[in-house]
């Protein structure tokens, strides 16, 4: 085992590392780190940094995980298995998630918050303290979800992206929105309190446009586009499409 | 002193590191480089980088600064003490800030700009050349400060900020537009031209709203938002909280 | 020449490296990798990683490039000669660009695009899957290229930016978007469907506003601000300031 970890990296005595770990050259990992079996981590990675607020807890990074270089994460957050991500990513404390989560490169994930399984973040995502996710949401390249109504203070009142919604590239979800069950927010939104399941907002503010499955699919196929279940499976292990997402 | 040098750290003999500075592993720190006391460089950061511009002028860092990992800071730039770094950050020559200043992960300093004491930059602020920032300004995630009226040119016009402003999440401030003292910017706004003193404003392009003192504390208090000061002090050395932020 | 090569970087005896291409510290290059003469590699880079669409392909860096430090290439795409990068930039497979392609700070170029030459890129640009970009082109910082008229799907229609167009910062370019010659996009906009050659474009939803030779410029000298081939010649060779840029 120990030819899977890169005689430039350093790795605490202390951490935990499963069966067929791999840690790439010049990564780092401190004391109160967890690595599931067969997980790859990248070059350039530090996990396990602590700082006032991780308790000292472990970072716990379940099975099967690929976590790609430059990648930072600190102690005090629990991924399940798979969790997948791109380049250069930042975790900090108390991000307790699901399995399978993505997160793309540049994403920057501010703990205390709460994410389901299957989840996915495109590039460059920013998710606020006490965001809540549930399962099977999108996110995409640039989205904030905010916390604080009116900044500076200490008054943070987070987001909630329901199962199945997408919220389309630069969106901004203010403080206490609450993105519903299979709800699309459109692109460069601005999006506040409420919405209704199964609708497409867009704008800034942010507007009820119409059901998400008027929107046709522009692949001639004449499909409707939503819920996106039906035809966009890629990446999900068989038994979910077969399962969830075929519901 | 020596052992808080990771030996994996490539530290230029010319650089002055003052008492109790420790680098972390893999840093590297160029020739023209100062560094207060109980200065802290986390990993893979790069201190002293020189271009084109940066004259072979001194990076300055005062003390009790903590710089976090995978940071790039050209040569040429002065820092006050207390600095206080996310990680990943980029900061270009010329750049001259006062104490205390925070700069959240991601964030893009181009440089050739003025910053006050205690500004704090949240997570991947672009802070363009020319820029004018006063003391106490807070900048959130995704806000640009631009310079170009009509990109690309050689005619560079910043943005100034002044004492006690707040841009919210994903504003753009066009060149020249002067944010007046007290001003907060909504999220997702497009702000031109100058702005009044402790006034909203928001929308693409921003319109003025209110003035700030009309936003109520969403904790229940009944207090009112703006000034901040009144409420918010987290971070502040106690003599400024019974101080300038009293006043 | 093996002085050039940092001692600490790792070098596959695979890779091909031209005469005088240096290597920085930490940095990390594959086997799929071959680099122009006089190229100029920074610290904590990674070039030619693989992944599930790089199909072993080498990634080609042409002569009197500079890669600036944390940047990440995948194998399969190639640069013409005079590729210059920001930091931390991520390029990943199947990017196919001309001559003197700038990338800035943290931009992020998704793969399975082309990119013509002399085109610049702002820092923290995104380039969607299969944007077409052509020569002399300027995108400035958080402006994103998307690809998916319908997120989540597999239906990814590229965006087409023509010669000499400008897209100024924070702007979305909506799926199947085509930005023609000479187009500026003002910042903060979003922008759908076809535009006309020499006009500015903006809002959001963006709106045809005026020919782009109705701008002066802000610099006192009354002159036009747009062709900006007229007044800006920052970076490009002579042969072509004398050339194209004056045709």
């Amino acid at each position: 085992m120990a030819d899977l970890i890169h005689p430039s990296a350093i790795v605490s005595s202390k951490a935990k590392l499963g069966k067929g770990v791999s840690v790439g050259p010049f990564s780092i990992i401190y004391d109160n780190v967890e690595i599931g079996d067969d997980t790859c981590i990248g070059a350039y990675c530090e996990l396990g940094l602590s700082n006032a607020f991780s308790d000292s807890k472990h970072l716990v990074i379940g099975k099967d995980s690929n976590i790609r270089s430059h990648s930072v994460f600190y102690e005090g957050s629990v991924f399940g298995e798979r969790l997948v991500t791109g380049h250069r990513v930042t975790v900090r404390e108390k991000t307790m998630a699901g399995k399978n989560l993505q997160i793309g490169t540049l994403s920057d994930i501010q703990g205390h918050c709460t994410i389901g399984d299957y989840v996915r973040f495109h590039s460059n995502v920013h998710i606020g303290q006490k965001s809540t996710i549930g399962n099977f949401v999108w996110i995409f390249p640039y989205v904030v979800l905010t916390n604080d109504p009116h900044p500076p203070s200490e008054t943070l009142i987070g987001v909630t992206v329901c199962d199945y919604a997408a919220i389309a590239t630069m969106s901004v979800i203010l403080p206490g929105a609450v993105v519903a069950k299979g709800v699309l927010v459109g692109a460069h939104s601005s999006l506040k309190g409420d919405t209704q399941e199964g609708w497409v907002y867009a704008g800034s503010p942010a507007k009820a446009i119409c059901p998400t499955n008027k929107i046709k699919m522009q692949d001639g196929s004449g499909r409707v586009a939503y819920p996106w279940t039906e035809h966009f499976h890629r990446g999900y292990p068989e038994e979910q499409v077969n399962g969830w997402l075929k519901k």
